[in-house]
């Protein structure tokens, strides 16, 4: 019997008998190796949808296309939105019977691509023999016979965020239903278009079907399983907010030995800033910062002490000679954390010049964790630049304000910023999830309070106030917000498992 | 009678009447007045050779044109150099009856351009009717008649840094000529074309021809006159030594949600390293580095509290609400200088992504004083890193190293580093020469024992042993090392009465 590691927590609460859901993983792997070359296709074909911001065509193409895969299952599909969104596609089944309903969110745009940092385009996807950096080579998929390699590779846009939980899903449910499989629970789906831009309209079209999406679940399919493979079931998400701060020096570049020592210097008060913001260990130095941190409960200190330790590896992987911070990442995650995205004054290496430069330009973002609201950081950012000289602008300075004022910054917020959430480990939807998820893998499930990451899990908190796990299916090194994202075939099966497990077993 | 307020200190050994001075300035500016065409146009001419390292053949035809100009002028001209090295356009005129010799350094070399960044093309030259930032039109030089407005300019690469001084010697000759004055002094002259890198290869050149350019003193003609635009004299000149350091975080840029907290993020840690560099007054926090600083001498600090305040005007013009440092510009100068030329790590703005950014580069150049020494500084600054937990590389760190390390940094030192000098104000050579500048000015003339800038007045020193004084002649606004480089008419015409006074007049 292979239990969660994570779910010794809550262990005496769940009500399968491990024999049921080891004889659905059973028969969902037997469906799945009969199906590998449809399923890889489909994936191609999800996949060559661009879906990312800057092409609102591809948006609503795999929108539409996505609509027409629940509808040919059954499902009543239709196209949420409100005016200027990207739209949600919407599914729902009932299961004649069923007391409980699921609501399955994942999202189907993706990040923005940058073609030329791409070793093959990002929406002509292509499956590889092992990841690029290991020296994989690209399969003819017309020639290799099933059953595939599952340690070879899909890559393309959105293949990991965060296509592969609709094509979990779409098989899982094929899957079910050619092995006879009655659903345990009335399913909802809801595949968001905007997610990587900051989910805009996300809670307005929620709150706007309201009705519709009522459920006892959601399933959030977003983010990657645990950095040691395991399946991951993540119980909140760290909120976000970000910023980009300029700092102006002179009008013009000034040559550095005329003027240096005297000359205020952008780059140094920019480095100085940093260093007043944050210590060299990663905590963050604004007053009051970590006055709305929640405490963290028994079972969330319990969860992360059971997690199995990736630290060692990561650091081989990541090619670091140590940490920020003291402690394992789950711990690090567990705080909020401000991260220095870029800085950037002046020339540097071969392009250097012996010149004091004009400005600086810092961007940062924040992850919060319970209870940090987005505006409470920002007032307390911008209290404390008061409080140590800072004065603070919103548009680029005019002659007058540049004269009269030593440190002069500019602050350009992003709009999209919203807070973290951490649901109940404990509920019995909750509970009933972990059992779920543990009969569907061969591996312990890694059970996470909280994902480093951020995903907007606090909207649907606020509209439904209803039970909320993550249930994340894509491989950790997917290279997700970056070039050559791509998903482990072996992630693509056990993610139809997973998704199976929550469709044909849950019950509580 | 217009005693330099510099010269006050040194005012009683003065000895020229002050009519003899007025009376050569007044017949220089009637000459210059009847040849302003001439005298641009020459200018022009030479501002056309593109002589910036980047095109050595540029170099080689102002090098020549320059040598003729001499030959032309009854000087032994010829063209000094060693393996590798752009020339030194050297040339010598002996003055029947005069006990001293005076050299007369300046260099044709131009900063390199980057064309896209200039109004007008760097290497065809242009008037204009004011400052471009003041509106500034182009002139028509064919229709214009003289007396030009003084308060025009001409804009080309190398016009302020440095041909203006070739101009001003080329036509104080002429000048005296004209005007059938004899020198006072024995002539020569030393017009380098690799200052702009470094000079690189000067002081071989100056030992292989020692006994060539023996002498009683140099006059430097460089850098640019007082802000307060009073003629400049200056004594000394900062050192420099530059450094590009590269700081190394996870091999691929990363999730900073997933990974914020725990993976060490390099442009925080090159934040955090400036900021223990650096204090924000300036000073800087390296150990010991203070320890070779030699105190000012009494006549320094009475010339630098003679100097005229320009500070209100410079923060005028620079749009700045404070200084680094307080005190003025001219102790400023005094103390070396951390510059940050620039700091470069992840992305800002608009490409700003939430990633952990692989290394964050920083440019530092050190202003040195005197007897600070370039390689003293660089073991000082890499004794304190590695107090400080870092550790130094010299080449991109493999997969070991960066394991084994937590804080890795590769330090690119510049091969051209050299260090400040400041000469004695008090020389009988010195006081001459104020006493003669302060002759060829309407306005006192400013005595500044550094300039900010760095020059390399050490290799004159150590081969020499020679007294040395700096004689600027462009305008400080002249944008050198930036784009649209220009010199004001009216610097041309004081740099004419300033030489013709060094070569007619000077005597001790």
């Amino acid at each position: 019997m292979r239990w969660a590691i994570g779910a010794v927590v809550v262990a005496g609460v769940v009500c399968l008998s491990p024999a049921a859901g080891d004889q659905l993983k059973h028969d969902v792997d037997g469906w799945r190796a009969a199906h590998e070359t449809q399923i890889i296709t489909q994936f191609d074909q999800l996949v060559r949808f661009p879906s990312v911001a800057a092409n609102p065509a591809g948006v609503a193409a795999a929108a539409a296309y996505l609509e027409q895969q629940l509808r040919d299952r059954g499902f009543d599909a239709s196209l949420l939105t409100v005016p200027g969104a990207s739209p949600v596609v919407f599914g729902s089944l009932a299961t004649p019977g069923a007391a409980r309903t699921v609501v399955f969110y994942a999202h189907y745009d993706g990040q923005p691509v940058t073609p030329a940092q791409w070793t093959t385009p990002p929406f002509d996807p292509v499956v590889r023999s092992a990841p690029l950096g290991s020296g994989g080579q690209v399969v003819n998929l017309s020639t290799a016979k099933p059953p595939y390699d599952p340690e070879w590779r899909l890559y393309g846009r959105s293949t990991g965020d965060d296509k592969i939980s609709e094509i979990a899903f779409l098989n899982a449910f094929d899957a079910l239903k050619a092995l006879g499989r009655k659903p345990t629970v009335n399913i909802k789906v809801v595949w968001e278009g905007e997610e990587e831009s900051g989910s805009p309209h996300l809670a307005d079209i929620l709150r706007a079907n309201r009705d519709k999406l009522s459920a006892d679940l959601w399933l959030i399919g977003d983010g990657p399983v645990h950095q040691s493979r395991r399946p991951l079931l993540f119980f909140g998400a760290r909120g976000v907010i970000g910023l980009d701060a300029t700092i102006y020096g002179p009008v013009k570049a000034l040559h550095d030995g005329h003027y240096g020592n005297w000359v205020p210097n952008p780059a140094a008060m920019a480095a100085t800033l940093i260093a007043e913001l944050r210590a060299p260990n990663g905590s963050v130095r604004i007053p009051g910062f970590m006055d709305d941190v929640r405490p963290e409960t028994a079972a969330e200190r319990a969860a992360i002490a059971a997690l199995p330790p990736v630290e060692d590896e990561l650091k081989d992987e990541f090619e670091i000679g140590g940490t920020e911070s003291h402690g394992g990442l789950a711990d690090a995650i567990m705080r909020p954390a401000l991260n220095v995205r870029g800085i950037r004054a002046g020339k540097v290496g071969d392009e250097a010049a012996n010149a004091i430069p004009v400005d600086a330009q810092v961007s940062i973002d924040f992850r919060l964790v319970p209870d940090q609201k987005p505006d409470t950081v920002r007032a307390k950012l911008e209290a404390y630049l008061r409080s140590i000289g800072w004065t603070i602008v919103a548009d680029t300075p005019n002659v007058a304000m540049r004269r009269a004022h030593a440190k002069l910054i500019k602050l350009d917020w992003e709009k999209a910023g919203y807070p973290a959430f951490r649901s109940d480990m404990s509920s019995p939807a909750a509970r009933a999830v972990i059992a779920a998820a543990t009969h569907a893998s061969d591996e312990p499930v890694a059970v996470a309070p909280m994902l480093g990451g951020s995903v907007p899990l606090y909207v649907f908190n606020d509209i439904f106030h209803t039970p909320l796990v993550g249930l994340p299916v894509s491989n950790h090194d997917d290279n997700q917000h970056a070039a050559n994202e791509n998903v482990r075939l072996q992630n693509v099966w056990d993610g139809i498992d997973a998704y199976a497990a929550m469709m044909g077993e849950l019950t509580w």
